[in-house]
C-alpha cells in the first residue's frame, strides 16, 4: 500500500456505480418479510476487510435504537467498520428497551454471519416510528442476505433501503492520481421527514482509498454540511438520520491529511447527486428547486434565509403552480430573522430578474413562469445588505401528492 | 365620565357582535373595484370621536407601505386614532415610493372624508404582494364608504377585509362592572401567510371603555402574544400584519392601570375567537388543532416546541388523514431545539395517551383516530423534562386544498 501523498493534479470524475463500486466492497438487498408488500427491505454492505469508519448522526433528541447502537459501536471500535446493516419498513424508533435489544441483535447477527468483530458493525433502520421490529424476522433476513453479498449488489441494497422513495439513489466517482486510482460509491434514501440538521435520512458511502478514521470523519462532516445538510423536503429532521462512510484501502491508494481537498471533492461527487436525488424523489415532488442566496451579512445568515425559503409552503406551492410569485420570496427573506434591505434586495427566477431597486418587473413574469414549468428551477435572492454572505440549498415543490402520501401513510 | 377604577368583581361575557358593537363606533364595507370579482374590498371603521389607539405590527423586514404609514402616524399622534381604513385585493407591499404615496393618500382621503386629524388615521392593505394599488380607485372608494358608515356596519367591514378567507371573523364581549358596562368588538382576516411573529394578518379591535394609549398598548401586546401570536396556518409571517385597537370611552367606563387584568380579559375574549377563527378559516383547513405542550424547561421552550409542532407538515397531514401518528409528534419535539427526555415524554391525542414511559400504546389508536375525525382536535405533548414550562398554540391541518389554493393563487 502506497502511503505517500498524491502527486500531480488528481482528476475526479463521476462514473456509473453504486455502494459496491469501490474495490473490496460487496452489497446485497433482499426481502425478508418486514414490508408486507414483499418488497426488498434488508440491505447489507460489507468490506472484505475491516475499514476505517466515520458517521454523522441525527441531532434529533428522540434518537432511534439503531442510532444509539451505531454510535456506541463506533466509539468502541475507535472508528473501524466492517459491515453496515439496514432495514426498511420499520424505524425501530420510540420502541423502548425491547427496540434497543433488537438493534443490538441485528448488529450481532451481521457480525456473526460475516465473522466480523461485533464492534465493527453499523446498523440503521427506516420506516414507521413506534412499531416494534420483529427480531427473529430481521435476524433470519441478515443470515440470508449475508449469502447474497456480491460486488454487483449495490443496486439491490439501494432498493432495499427505500420507504416512500419513488426511485433508488446511488452514485459513484473515480479519482485518478499519480499514485493510482480509487473509487467512491454510495447509496441514500429519502424521502419524507427530510431536513437534516447534521445528516440526512440514510446514506452509506464507501471508498477503496485508505483513509485514517479521523481524516475520514473530518472530510465526511465537511461534505455532509454542503450536501445532505443543504437539502430540505419538508423541514423535518428524523429520529433515524445517519450517514456512514467506510474506507477499506483496497485500491492501494492512501490519502493523508494533505489530501483533504481531494478526499472532500471525491466524496462531494457522490454525496451531492445522492442529496439532490433525495430532493428529486421527495414525497410528492415534481421539481428540484435550487435556492441561491447572496448579499447576506454572513454565510450563516445567507444559509438561514435559504433554509427559510426552502421550507416555505407558500414558495413551494407557487413553484408547484409555476407562479413567478417573487413577492413570497421577498416576504420570506424579510421574516427569516436575518439582515435584509428591501430597497437593495433582488429576486431572480431562472435568469429573469423580477424585483430590484424596490420595484417589480412584472412584465417579465411570463419568461419566469416558463422557467418554472421545467423540472429544475433556480430561485436567487440577494438580501441587499452589500455583504458577501452566500449559501445554496436544494428543495422540492409542495404538491397535493405530498399531503396525500402523508395523510394516508399508515392507513 | 367615571374616572375611578372598577369596583367589585367585573363579569366578562362574549356577546354577538362585531367591530361596531361598542358605543360610538361605526363601520362600513363596500366594493370599490379593487377586486375584479366585484366582492367587498374596502372597509372603514370610525370612532365618533378621537380615541386612544394602540397597534402591533409585523416584524417582517419587508414591510408594506401601509405598515410604514400607520407606524408613522401613530407616532405623530402619540397614540390617538379616529379612523381605520383597510383595503383587500392588493397588499400594497414591495411597491416602492409610489406605493408609499398611495398609502399616504388613502389615509389622507379617510381623514378628509371624516374630518379627522390626518395623524389619527390607521391604514392597512391585504392581498397580492408587488402589485400597484390604484390610488384613484381606492380614494374614490373611501369617499363612498364614508357615507355608508353605520353602527351595524361591522359585518360588512369584516367581509370587506377578506382575501382567501372562507368566512368573515368577528367577535364581541361585554364587561359588566360596578361602574357600568362596556364592550369590546373586533374583526380579523386570514388566511394564508399566517405565522405572526408579533401580529397576525389584520385585526381591528374597538372598545367603548376609556383607556389611556399606554395602557391600551400594554394590554394589546399581552393579549396578542397569547392569541394572534399563538396561531399558525403555514408558518409564514406576512409583510402586512397589523392589529389595531381603538378605545373611545363612549361607554362612560374608564379603565386605569389597576384594571389591567380586566382589560386583558375583555380583549382576550374578542381576540381569542378571532385568532381561532383565522385558523379555522386557514387555507384548505378542515380542522382546528389545539396544541398543548407541558413539562418544558421553561414557557419559552414549551412555546418553541408547540410552534415546531404547529408548523410540521407531517403532523398537519397526519391530522388531516385522522392518523394517530404520535411518532411524528415525538420526532418534532425531539428536533425542536429544546430540552426533551424521550423516556419521560408523554403524547396524548384527545384524552387518549399513546406514548408514555418510552413505549407506545398502539392498542388505543382506534380511539385516538376517532378523536381526529372531529373538527376540533387536541394534541398534547409533555416534553418530559419535569419542568413547569407550558404553552398553547392553535393550528390547522394541511390539506391538498392548501396546495391547490396557493399553487393557483395568481393564475
Amino acid at each position: 500500500m502506497n502511503v505517500t501523498s498524491l502527486n500531480g493534479e488528481p482528476t475526479v470524475v463521476q462514473v456509473a456505480g453504486s455502494v459496491s463500486a469501490p474495490a473490496g466492497f460487496r452489497a446485497a438487498g433482499i426481502a425478508c418479510g418486514i414490508k408486507k408488500t414483499g418488497n426488498l427491505d434488508l440491505a447489507l454492505i460489507a468490506s472484505d476487510t475491516p475499514a476505517a469508519a466515520a458517521a454523522v448522526f441525527t441531532l434529533n433528541k428522540a434518537q432511534a435504537a439503531p442510532v444509539v447502537v451505531s454510535k456506541a459501536r463506533l466509539k468502541t471500535s475507535g472508528g473501524r467498520g466492517h459491515v453496515v446493516v439496514i432495514n426498511s419498513g420499520c424505524a425501530n424508533a420510540c420502541t423502548g428497551p425491547a427496540g434497543l435489544k433488537t438493534a443490538e441483535a441485528m448488529a450481532d447477527a451481521a457480525a456473526d454471519a460475516l465473522r466480523a468483530d461485533r464492534s465493527h458493525v453499523l446498523v440503521a433502520s427506516t420506516g414507521v416510528i413506534g412499531v416494534a421490529l420483529d427480531r427473529d424476522v430481521v435476524c433470519a433476513g441478515i443470515a440470508k442476505a449475508s449469502t447474497a453479498l456480491s460486488s454487483s449488489g449495490g443496486p439491490d441494497a439501494a432498493r432495499a433501503i427505500m420507504t416512500t422513495d419513488p426511485f433508488p439513489k446511488e452514485a459513484a466517482a473515480e479519482v485518478t492520481t499519480a499514485s493510482g486510482r480509487f473509487r467512491v460509491g454510495g447509496i441514500a434514501k429519502g424521502s419524507g421527514m427530510i431536513e437534516p440538521l447534521m445528516a440526512t435520512m440514510l446514506a452509506v458511502i464507501t471508498t477503496d482509498a485508505g483513509v485514517a478514521p479521523a481524516l475520514l470523519q473530518r472530510a465526511l462532516s465537511a461534505v455532509v454540511n454542503d450536501t445532505f445538510n443543504a437539502i430540505s423536503v419538508d423541514g423535518e429532521c428524523s429520529t433515524n438520520d445517519c450517514v456512514f462512510a467506510l474506507a477499506n484501502g483496497a485500491s492501494g491508494v492512501t490519502l493523508v491529511d494533505r489530501d483533504f481537498d481531494v478526499l472532500v471533492e471525491a466524496l462531494r461527487r457522490v454525496c451531492e447527486p445522492l442529496a439532490i436525488g433525495i430532493v428529486r424523489g421527495g414525497e410528492g415532488a415534481t421539481k428540484v428547486v435550487t435556492i441561491e442566496v447572496t448579499g447576506g451579512a454572513s454565510n450563516d445568515e445567507a444559509k438561514k434565509a435559504a433554509r427559510a425559503i426552502a421550507n416555505s409552503p407558500l414558495v413551494k406551492t407557487a413553484v408547484h403552480g409555476a407562479d413567478p410569485n417573487w413577492g413570497r420570496l421577498v416576504a420570506v427573506a424579510g421574516r427569516a430573522g436575518v439582515e435584509f434591505d428591501l430597497e437593495r434586495a433582488r429576486v431572480r427566477i431562472g435568469d429573469v430578474e423580477l424585483f430590484a431597486g424596490g420595484r417589480p418587473f412584472d412584465e417579465r413574469a411570463p419568461q419566469a413562469s416558463e422557467h418554472l414549468t421545467g423540472k429544475d428551477v433556480l430561485l436567487h435572492v440577494d438580501l441587499g445588505t452589500g455583504g458577501a454572505g452566500r449559501a445554496r440549498m436544494w428543495t422540492c415543490d409542495l404538491s397535493a401528492d405530498y399531503v396525500k402520501i402523508n395523510a394516508e401513510y399508515r392507513t
